[in-house]
């Protein structure tokens, strides 16, 4: 099974690609969408969208997870945030692909065992449990592969 | 110029169309999407998508205009609407439609003169200034009519 776990965000989408059999993590990929500042949001939208809908065939993603969005601030960020996601959800679902729904306590809850863990903890976990020789980066693109575990392991 | 007002939502997306020349209104047509309840949001946001797309091309729109969101309250709502601006403002980009963003308080002030005007007058003033035989119902068809016409006086 290929799952695309997604980092939702208008500057930086993160994301990672495991391809996750028999209970096994063989080979993943990642990387982020970055979309250049000072740019309408709706350019940066448009190539989020874009760019999704190329993964999702470039890599025959089969499902996909995103974060669960919460706010607590009232803020353009965050609302920018949540335009973005709707665009992702879009590129998923004219692809046919259903996306879950975690929350990050549990996403380091799936990943480290722990809900409370640390940024490092869970980025060493993602590290270990893909066999990657070094930390991904950017965080988002980490935080993206946790996602995508933690998906792994709710199919299992 | 042909332009959409959009009020923007999940259940419900109010559209307005508007022919604005010569500092004149020429017609115009209104109504809403509305998105089945209880169902995942993907498909409610792909249907808002479509629609909007449809729109776009059935009444030959030139420009739109959408309401700029603020959000006091951390709710699943207002994130769900902002998810839904977003597959709003793709649809317009992707049909290459420039999309123009005014507060309640522009367009209130635009349609009626008072930027406090109460919702009856707004609504009052929608219908005379576009010769409509009736009020324009749902109420998000009718904001989304000021909001064209808002968008209409920013263009003379």
């Amino acid at each position: 099974m290929i799952i695309l776990g997604i980092d939702p965000g208008v500057a930086t989408v993160g994301w990672g690609v495991v391809d996750w059999r028999g209970n096994k993590f063989y080979g993943s990929d990642y990387g982020a969408i970055i979309t250049p500042a000072h740019t309408p949001l709706c350019d940066r939208i448009e190539q989020i969208f874009d760019e999704t809908s190329r993964l999702v065939d470039y890599y025959h993603v089969e499902t996909a997870a995103m974060e669960k969005l919460f706010f607590n601030t009232n803020s353009k960020t965050a609302i920018d945030v949540a335009q973005a996601r709707g665009v992702l959800l879009l590129a998923l679902t004219k692809k046919r692909i259903h996306c879950s729904e975690f929350t990050p306590l549990q996403v380091k809850q799936a990943v480290t065992g722990y809900g409370r863990a640390e940024k490092e903890q869970v980025e060493a976990m993602v590290k270990m449990l893909l066999n990657l020789e070094k930390i991904p980066k950017p965080d988002d693109a980490a935080d993206a592969l946790a996602m995508a575990i933690c998906c792994a392991h709710c199919i299992r």
